[in-house]
């Protein structure tokens, strides 16, 4: 058995095909014709654009369109002056069109690779595939090409390009393994758009199986399993008919209110880092945003973006939602969040740091490009500012200054936005927690952000494996902080929702039930099965499992009466 | 007016003297008979330790103990082996024994200075102060000479080594001002125990000073006015009448009981850094050692301290607290204590990281060791267990265990040992403050660690000056944890103290006062101010203002009501 990333869930059984890169070595040599020689390139780019515009279109029926869009972006990408411009000049100064190539698309990728975020890094992966690509297209070599495949074919590949992705075989795949990638990689989130379990990141898998071979991949814990004995194929073979079953039952849930079981009206949204994300949202059933992480279009930049490209990405989400809520968190930089040009110092204990509000109320000029940006979207639909890291009334106290100052100004210019625009809280500190109830009374929701409660209340930092067991909302701690923060803002007469992976978890819910939470959102996959176990819940049962729950003295006594009730 | 780091308190007015080290430099020569060299190496290390040891006997009398252990601590390292093996070898290779002395020091210093650990930096302190006294007599030079000084003397120096200060003209100097140096350093131990103003760490300060000017030491605030107008030296002048008054009026409280207003009975204890701290706590009236951090054993160390070793240490202090309750907290690795030779890893956010109690119980085999010693220094007094950084039940509970089987292993083996020694927990964590009432029925006291239950609440690093606004106890979250911690222990009938920062704020006291704390561990020269503190105040008083505090939704608000209060 082999262990790498969980990238995309369920089990998939098939027959092993190692999808090998094609050899785009070439001899470097001076060119004499550079003229000649710049048509070369140009012709080969032009292939390699109409290659690439065939398989966006190709995908956008075949996926969606965000993933159709990551395609348009290679075109985009490969015709950037930035990168031509100094291809062309390494040719008329007599080097190939191969070598330039390679050298310039190098450079690019190691400015990105250099930058430690991960969006650089996909950024260095988009390079990467269109330098193979056109290397391709110049060296007359074929790329991968998984468009035809036998029935239930478990694909290894070192790496899934989104190229190859593009027109990907998607009936006949029955697993993806890689050597490299994250769970946020270009692989990763093609094979969760495309339903394909993989799992990614195993050093060598390549090697290590060979064609023809029998292989399970389980995408939901990371684990790849070649040439299975009868025993344990029987048992895989039994999971995935669960699971098949399991995802057929949810159809029923789709299009459908999200109810308790005695009738309670809840919501169930999705979290979102783009506006391209709002397809699967969409597609998935969410009938709200409950978290728009606003990082994407700061991330994506080499500067600050301006208050009409913030407004556009917005509204965007906002009239896509038609008139469903649409919760945008403000600028959560720093902790583990670098953006480059922010040029911000090193800090000993990032989480512990310069970050999110603490941040954007120090550069309030800053923060009041995206204040206005997010009211003038609040005419397009029900755009909520949410406020990320508060940890006193002050915090919120201040951020609401801001907004009535932009308030001010919009009204002065004319420009229409939502009067009534709701300011609330993503509750995630311990100190917020603790006062939760003032902080209701100074905001218009609250959304608990249980990833990084959780850590602050443990003071276990989630990436630290060496204090991993203690990353854990079933903690009687963690639970407290979250049933004052809910019965707090139900007080109030607040919203109380929850963006946080916990919001998703089936022992969980039931709890949040009891304690009155009527928001859940969570990432677009599991919205259709968090229905459905809302609604096997009525709040009587689930406030006498909650006393159960919170009678624990230990998380593993939490964990057993949770798991013993889950339905 | 200059800022430094405020090392030694109390305001201090006077002449400057700038105290220029002694030219030092030399030219390296080949040496044609190394016998004689080696043997003038020897002499010039004799008188060394000679004019040490005298320091050092001079120092006993007018410091301490523990001061006059730095002292022997010098001789020890210019007699160290590994030190004169290699200056010897040097001089029998041509070496010039001046030459032979800076490179093998030079050598030592670098290595100190490159783990990055305070208790090092120190080490490489001493060595430089040895090369310093070792030079000046194969020089034939006078190295810094404070013995005998005109009345009201400011001493202005670039650092102030533990040599100068050894025979330091006490009486005589109003205030010490460096260019180098923390809280921690030599200097700034030294000039707390002598009582002498200080302000350290302000770069080229002895060019900026000339002797003879007027110069004002803030030591408090780590200000140095120099060459001040009339008025602000008025000001001081009677800021410093002020405090030497209020000095004096705290002698009444000197062996005393710690009482409130109204007769309940209070502890004042001291928090303790090494045995060496006990003559200083008990000076100053401690009635028990609140905290008595176990680090020093091991930072101190090169290797892992034998339970003998830690045994000898705890016993020490045990004894001399005569019966009085000793607090030692168990290893409290990690966050920003580092121990080279454990080989910790590098962590992204330390403080929320693999340390204390995690550490610890990870290595079960080494916490058993201190566990034995402390069980086996319990026979020689009030010795009590106390935990860092719990989270949840399951840790004190693993700890709990480990102690039996320690117990039983002495039992055994007919070791005595306090059969019903008490193990509490530090309250430092906001899963702990939350589940304080649990933790209660699992522990015998609490101890609150203000400073990281701070840090941890507000979700904000102490040492990080850009969210050093969050750092404050006074934010209503924080207080709320503080009086949940108190009245839970009480409620259960364990002993509720604190051993943070927080003890020794006057504008606290009351409140703790009125949730039912009883014991208030702080450094010792806090310790008589706080029993006069606490001696203002009624509990129905002390109630009656926690209520009002209570109340307030912000920290500005909480601090107002506090200061308004004040007694």
């Amino acid at each position: 058995m082999y262990k790498g990333v969980n990238a995309s869930e369920g089990i998939g059984i098939g027959t092993v095909m190692v999808a090998v890169d094609p050899d785009l070595s070439f001899e470097p040599h001076a060119v004499s014709d550079p003229a000649a020689e710049k048509e070369r390139y140009q012709a080969a780019l032009a292939v390699f654009c109409e290659k690439t515009q065939a398989q966006a279109d190709h995908m956008r029926e075949a996926v969606g369109e965000a993933e159709s869009e990551i395609m348009l972006g290679h075109i985009m990408l490969a015709q950037d002056p930035g990168m031509t411009d100094q291809i062309t000049s390494m040719i008329e100064g007599g080097t190939c069109a191969e070598q330039a190539l390679a050298e310039t698309s190098g450079m690019f990728e190691n400015m990105f690779l250099s930058m430690d975020d991960e969006m650089f890094r996909l950024r260095a992966a988009d390079i990467a595939d269109i330098r193979t690509g056109i290397l391709a297209e110049l060296l007359g070599k074929e790329v991968i090409d998984l468009s035809v495949l036998p029935k239930d074919t478990v694909i290894a590949v070192h790496d899934l390009t989104p190229s190859m992705t593009a027109t990907i075989d998607k009936a006949h795949v029955a697993g993806i393994v890689t050597e490299t990638g994250g769970r946020t990689s270009h692989s990763a989130i093609i094979a969760r758009a495309l339903e394909i379990p993989a799992v990614l990141s195993i050093p060598n898998i390549c090697s290590e199986l060979s064609g023809g071979m029998t292989c399970i991949v389980d995408g939901t814990h990371g684990h790849v399993i070649a040439d299975p004995d009868a025993a344990v194929l029987q048992d895989y073979t039994e999971r995935a008919r669960k699971l098949a079953e399991e995802k057929a039952s949810l159809g029923a849930f789709r299009g459908k209110e999200t109810l308790t079981q005695d009738g309670v009206k809840k919501i169930a949204g999705a979290n979102i880092g783009s506006p391209a994300d709002v397809d699967a949202a969409l597609a998935n059933d969410a009938e709200a945003i409950g978290l728009f992480r606003s990082e994407f279009l700061f991330m994506d930049a080499k500067e600050l973006p301006s208050e009409e490209e913030q407004f556009q990405a917005y509204r965007s989400v906002a009239s896509s939602l038609k008139g469903a809520p649409v919760i945008i968190r403000t600028l959560d930089v720093g902790g583990d969040k670098a953006i480059p040009y922010l040029n911000m110092q090193e800090e000993e204990n990032p989480f512990m740091g310069y970050r999110a509000v603490r941040y954007c109320l120090d550069n309030a000029d800053q923060y009041k490009v995206q204040l206005r940006a997010l009211l003038r979207a609040s005419a397009f639909g029900d755009v909520k500012i949410m406020v990320p890291l508060v940890t006193c009334v002050e915090e919120i106290r201040a951020v609401k200054d801001l907004v009535e100052v932009c308030k001010e100004e919009l009204r002065a210019e004319g420009v229409s936005f939502n009067e009534d625009i709701e300011v609330g809280i993503m509750m995630e500190t311990p100190a917020a927690a603790n006062i939760a109830d003032l902080l209701a009374c100074e905001s218009d929701f609250f959304s608990i952000g249980t990833n990084d409660l959780t850590g602050y209340t443990m003071a276990a930092d989630r990436g630290n494996d060496r204090v991993g067991y203690l990353y854990s909302w079933y903690y009687p701690s963690v639970l407290r902080s979250i049933k004052f923060i809910i019965e707090s803002g139900v007080e109030a007469g607040i919203m109380v929702g929850m963006c946080g992976e916990a919001a998703a978890d089936p022992l969980l819910v039931p709890l949040l039930i009891a304690w009155g939470m009527e928001e859940f959102s969570m990432s677009a996959p599991s919205i259709l099965r968090t229905r459905k176990t809302i609604s096997l819940w009525s709040v009587a049962d689930a406030k006498k499992l909650a006393d159960e729950a919170l009678a624990c003295a230990t998380a593993g006594e939490v964990k057993a009466v949770l798991e013993a009730a889950a339905r």
